[in-house]
């Protein structure tokens, strides 16, 4: 059940105490035609009152109308009215105290707070009270969309800490392990690798660079190049704008990079940050906040977001479908905090992202092919020990919401790759070196991506360099002399590298 | 001619009135050794007054020994004996006022300012004043280095709008012009190149893609494989540490691209940015400032100074030089605000940055090397009208300094373009698409980079893709049957792209 009672008040352009009658009026005939519709009641004005230059409303309304939308409306009618039969006009609205009742699913397990309201909870029953609330306020929504928040926060108590869903697709054969070490620590010893300068990044000396660029070659050359993906390149600076569409802004705010310009580019507005730079041989963090802006954009998260950015709008020609590009320029960032482990868990990260747009007849059988094509990878050329599982959609997680459920159809797989050197293979957690989904209209809808005639699906498959790599590594060692022919034929040998003292 | 005055207070741990003729000995002494030097005087305390627990002093000095160092001297020796013939300690130093003035080599064009001094100039007679300086900051070099900054202003305006120097060293035959169109423009209105999404950035289509791709290609191929060049990867993310050292941060702070990251990953402080987000569709900005640290890095400018930094405090094996790397990975970033046009003058660009590291002979010898094989592929693969001049090094522009010449081991080659859509080859600004340079051993010093035995020098080289890319299509258009064969070699067939209606 839902309940809501707005207190109003509409300021006028001059005194209408006199025009009792034809506030009677009024009022009795909004309750009959702009609150009903037909026989039923949409919303009520309980009460009102006029008082000089002003009017008073209560309304009251159990959610077919909500009350903010129906003031909106009895705006315009009143100006209408007043305007033409005493010329007195409405200068504003001021919402003095807005009450709204609605039901949860579920009793909450803790408090729930949201901005410009207090929340009351009793049982199932959320109440939200908000005083002094503009015109400007009602009109953009947002408080529809407090509702749903307070909905959806009680929601995610339930879901917080419950296992992601997790359905076993595929299994390689077991294969014998060469070796139990963390590749990143074996590399990092060797000087194939050195951490920094920053957290979580890593600096890649001749060595290592030529084990991840085979890796990006070999993605290129057995998967992308068959099945005849266009490379793309974009920006890898993404604006706040793109992630508002995606839900990436509102999903994971706390792991991105902010990326700030300055004011101005002009050297006289950034004397005194040069002078004391010079002077200290320091930052001057003050002097410098002075002369950014603030952030507008972050480092690139996944590259998808991009690549439907650049269909926006667009209608794309039925020859041209499917649709499938891969950018592998852009490099991401993602704010990892403790989570760091070796190149597999870092901050910075090289990905070749393929997505690709068209039927749902064309995704699936696309996928297919996708599928054959990994699998081809990862058993014949990586000699891998991996599984595959349906898991939670990936743009659901990444939105901060969770799935019950893969359906065949939309959903995301993982790649998993045994780690020897974490455990065994019962009791170690796997990597997820790979990804592959297919997310419906989601991204087509958010970014009015049009077909000639076709109904549009779209999805992408994250191929992460850094992770290919571990997992490779971590099962067949340092050592070509160990890996599997098939790797072989794309990096026989090691570049020499600098030696050190 | 230098003068210091300075006029300085030590408190004092009790009360001295009593010791009249302890600190006439003392003061005396002083004169006599501290701040002399065989006959000479280095500095002199002039005047000296006790006063309870205080001593006060005023030392003249014409900059053999700068007063403030003296004063560092004079509290230790100043402690010792007071320390143990009275049991009296020096608490601290204030410095009431410090008068300096020095010789300019010039009378400056307007008026200097910098921070924490009164500037005044007389002809070329320039006068610092410094009232209560903290030891703290005599002891940080920062006046040695105020002085600097003076003398270093009035010589940049005497620069300021000075041609740089150019010198021409070799030049192409003339080439027939196939179009006059720009490129860039031309590329947009067949939807290969697309603008965004934020400023100065490009997305590229397919076909665009691929012909940035193939210079990379080129490049590699043509230049550094068959020059052993050894690929490494670095971060593009830059801590100003770096900057610090390379002379970046205080020569163009306003160029770069910041990065902020998060306070915390903790979702919950992220709550109400969350909250915000969801209820308004918006960005809430100064809840995101309070999320955010102050930046401690900026994107990428240029590679070389993270691969010098790898090999900070490294001792080179002579076996491996010269060093010769490169990295590709590192996206870069300019902030360009007016000077942007099309992709040759962009906020976003990629590019390749080799580095070699090795004795002066082993880098004039790879520069000639290099030079060929550059030359190789813009006469025989592009069949570009091009020239080549030594110019202003690369290092002391961006450092904001200006050179007045290069010379023949030192210094930077610039790599020129013929745009014939910019107009005729006389007046119109050819395209700075290349460039090399040696350095000597300003960063080898600056990162404490050793040889077994050798002496260090190093250099680097520019291949920036957009510039490659730019200056070819604008001589050779976009029909890849008008392209010379060499490039064809390359790339026969541009990519079908996507279709929109």
């Amino acid at each position: 059940m839902m309940r809501f009672a707005l207190q109003a008040r509409f300021t006028l352009s001059g005194d209408v105490s006199g025009l009792t009658k034809e506030f009677e009026k009024f009022i009795a005939e909004t309750n009959e035609s702009i609150l009903k519709k037909g026989p039923e009641k949409l919303a009520v004005i309980e009460k009102y009152a006029i008082e000089k230059g002003t009017l008073s409303l209560f309304i009251t309304s159990e959610g077919t109308l909500r009350p903010h939308n129906a003031l909106l409306q009895i705006k315009n009618a009143l100006s209408k009215d007043l305007g033409k039969t005493h010329h007195v006009g409405v200068r504003g609205i001021t919402i003095e105290n807005y009450m709204i009742s609605f039901d949860l699913a579920h009793e909450p397990l803790k408090e729930v707070t949201i901005p410009f309201a207090e929340v009351k909870i009793q049982g199932k029953q959320a109440t939200m009270v908000l005083s002094d609330v503009s015109e400007e306020f009602l009109r953009r929504n947002y408080i529809d969309r407090m509702m749903n928040r307070v909905k959806e926060k009680v929601e995610n108590q339930y879901y917080e800490g419950k296992a992601e869903f997790w359905k076993l697709i595929w299994k390689s054969k077991e294969k014998p392990s060469i070796w139990t070490q963390d590749p990143t620590e074996q590399m990092e010893s060797l000087g194939w690798l050195k951490q920094g300068p920053t957290k979580g990044k890593w600096f890649y000396r001749p060595q290592a660079a030529a084990i991840l660029k085979t890796m990006e070659h070999i993605a290129i050359k057995e998967v992308l190049e068959p099945l005849g993906f266009q490379e793309v390149i974009e920006s890898h600076i993404k604006p706040f704008e793109i992630w508002l569409k995606t839900g990436h802004m509102e999903g994971m705010p706390y792991e991105f990079y902010y990326v700030a310009e300055p004011k101005t580019r002009d050297a006289k507005d950034w004397e005194r940050f040069i002078d004391l730079t010079k002077i200290t041989k320091e930052v001057p963090v003050e002097e410098l906040q002075k002369n950014l802006s603030a952030p507008t954009a972050g480092i690139c998260y996944a590259q998808c977001p991009m690549i439907y950015w650049s269909f926006k709008g667009k209608t794309i020609a039925e020859t041209s479908l499917p649709v499938s590009v891969y950018d592998k320029t852009a490099i991401s960032a993602r704010y990892e905090s403790g989570g760091r482990h070796g190149i597999e868990r870092v901050d910075e990260f090289h990905r070749i992202e393929p997505v690709y747009i068209g039927t749902r007849e064309q995704l699936l059988s696309l996928r297919e092919k996708l599928l054959e094509r990994y699998k081809h990878v990862f058993n014949d050329i990586f000699d891998l020990e991996w599984r595959m599982a349906w898991v939670t959609p990936w743009y659901m997680q990444q939105a901060g919401k969770i799935a019950d459920e893969g359906t065949q159809d939309t959903g995301t797989i993982d790649f998993e790759a045994y780690m020897p050197y974490r455990g065994t293979r019962q009791d170690s957690e796997w990597l997820e070196f790979q990804n592959l989904s297919i997310l419906g209209d989601k991204y087509i809808t958010a970014f009015n991506i049009k077909a000639q005639k076709s109904v549009l699906w779209s999805g992408c498959s994250g191929i992460g360099l850094e992770r290919w790599t571990t997992a490779f590594l971590a099962q067949k060692g340092l050592d070509p002399k160990s890996w599997p022919d098939g790797f072989k034929k794309y990096l026989q040998n090691l570049p020499e590298g600098i030696q050190f003292l």
